[in-house]
C-alpha cells in the first residue's frame, strides 16, 4: 500500500489543491483551505473524453468542500487526461469519432469502451483510496462518498459494487447494458440524474439502470433536456445529498 | 370579486395563520410573522381526505414561509375539511372505502372522484387568488406559486393550465387519465414527484403524467418506496424550487 506522492499545490478561493500521484496514477485532492480537522471523502468520477481538473470536476468540488467541509478526489481515467493512451485506446476513440460523424449511434462504443476502461479504472481508485486513508485529515472508518455521471458512472457502478468503503453515490446518465449487475448488488443510498430528452441513451435505458439498484434509498432525477443540458442545480442537489448521508451539514445556500 | 374575510389570527415559531373565507370557502393565509412587505405567494393543495391544516400543510406552510418570506394559502377542498359534503361526495367516500376493503384498485373511483372535486375547485381557487392579491402584501403581478400532490395535482394541473397568474408548480402522485390533457397545455416550470413502488399508482402512470407537461423546465423526483413513503427531503426541495423560480433566496438550510 503506497502513500500519495504529492507533486503540487495551490489555494485558491477557500479551496486547498494537492495534485497527487498514487502508483502512476495522477489525482488532484481538494480539501478545506482553512484545514480543519478530519472530515469524510468523496471520490469523484470524469467523464469520457475530460479529465480531473475539468470545470466540471473543480465546480463541484469546489461546492462539496466549501459548503461542507469535505475531502474531494479526482483521478484521470485511464487513456484521460495525463495519462498516455494505449493503441486500444486510440481505436475506441477513433471508432466513437466514426460513428459520431457518421450519425450514427454512439451507445454501443461507449457502452464497450467504458466497460474496458471500468476494468482498468476500479483496482486504480482502490488503490488510491488506500492510500488517501492514509493521510490523517482522511483516516481510515470515515464515510465515503462517490459522485460521478456518464463515463464516471460506468466506472463508479462497479466500483461501489466492490467497495464497502463507499457508504453513498451520486450517479446517472448511462446505459444499463454492462451496469446493471453490478448495480443489483449495490445498497447504498443513490441518486440518480438522467435526461428526459437525451439523444444518446433512451429514456427507457436510463431508467432501467435506475430500477436495477438494490439500494433502499435512491432517488431519481430527470430533467427534460438533452444529454449535455443537465441542469447545473443537480451538482448543488448532490451536494446536499452526500452533506445527508455523510453527516455534514451545508454551511453555504447550494 | 371579494375581498377574504378574516375570522381568525394567530402566530407561533415565527409564522402568522389568518383564517378567512372567500365566497364561503374557508381558506388559511400563513406568513412571516415579521410582516416584511410585499412577497410572492405559493397556492397549496392537500390531499384527498385531509384539510387544510393538516400536519403536511402546516408542515410545508413553515418552510416556505420561514425559510423564503412567502405567503402560502390553503383552502378546504369540496367535501373536504371544514366544508360540507353532498350525497355525491358521500357516495364516492363510501366507493373508495369499499374498493380498499375489498382489496380492489382504487385507483378508478380516485380518479373519477378528483375530477368532480378539480370542476368545482378550480374556479374557487382563482376567486381566491383574486381574494388575496387585494391585501397590499401580496398585490397583483407578483408571482405565484402551486404546490399540491395526489388530491392537489388533480385540482392543481387544471388549475394552473387555466391560471396565467401562476409561474411554477410542484405535482405528483397522480394518475394521467383526466390530467394529460391539462398537462400538456402547461409550459411553466414543474417539478413533480412519485413513488418508484407506488402501490397505487403504476410506475407507467406516473411517467406518463410528467411526460404529458410542456413545460421546457421540468425534473421528476422518483423515490423508492410505497405510496406514503415519500421522503421528507422532497418538502425541501419543492421550497428551493419555489426559491428559484419565485424570485427568493432560501434563507435557513433546507
Amino acid at each position: 500500500m503506497h502513500a500519495p506522492q504529492f507533486t503540487a499545490e495551490s489555494s485558491s478561493d477557500g479551496m486547498a489543491q494537492r495534485d497527487f500521484t498514487v502508483d502512476g496514477v495522477p489525482g488532484v485532492l481538494w480539501s478545506p483551505a482553512s484545514g480543519d480537522g478530519r472530515a469524510p471523502l468523496v471520490l469523484m468520477g470524469h467523464g469520457g473524453g475530460t479529465h480531473k481538473k475539468a470545470p466540471a470536476m473543480t465546480g463541484r468540488a469546489h461546492r462539496l468542500v466549501t459548503g461542507c467541509g469535505f475531502h474531494v478526489v479526482c483521478v484521470d481515467a485511464p487513456g484521460h487526461g495525463d495519462r498516455p493512451r494505449t493503441a486500444y485506446d486510440e481505436r475506441e476513440t477513433a471508432a466513437l469519432y466514426r460513428a459520431r460523424s457518421a450519425g450514427e449511434p454512439e451507445g454501443p462504443v461507449v457502452v464497450r469502451y467504458n466497460a474496458d476502461l471500468a476494468q482498468r479504472a476500479v483496482p486504480e481508485w482502490r488503490a488510491t483510496l488506500d492510500a488517501l486513508q492514509q493521510l490523517p485529515e482522511i483516516g481510515t472508518g470515515g464515510p465515503v462518498g462517490y459522485f460521478g455521471l456518464n463515463l464516471g458512472t460506468a466506472i463508479g457502478v462497479p466500483l461501489v459494487a466492490a467497495e464497502p468503503r463507499i457508504t453513498a453515490a451520486v450517479f446517472g446518465q448511462h446505459w444499463p447494458d454492462v451496469l446493471a449487475e453490478a448495480a443489483q448488488r449495490i445498497t447504498v443510498p443513490v441518486e440518480f440524474a438522467m435526461q428526459w430528452d437525451d439523444e444518446h441513451i433512451p429514456r427507457e435505458a436510463g431508467l432501467a439502470l435506475f430500477d436495477a439498484f438494490a439500494s433502499q434509498e435512491k432517488t431519481l432525477h430527470a430533467n427534460a433536456g438533452r444529454h449535455k443540458e443537465l441542469p447545473r442545480f443537480e451538482a448543488d442537489s448532490a451536494v446536499r445529498f452526500f452533506a445527508r448521508h455523510l453527516g455534514r451539514t451545508v454551511n453555504s445556500p447550494v
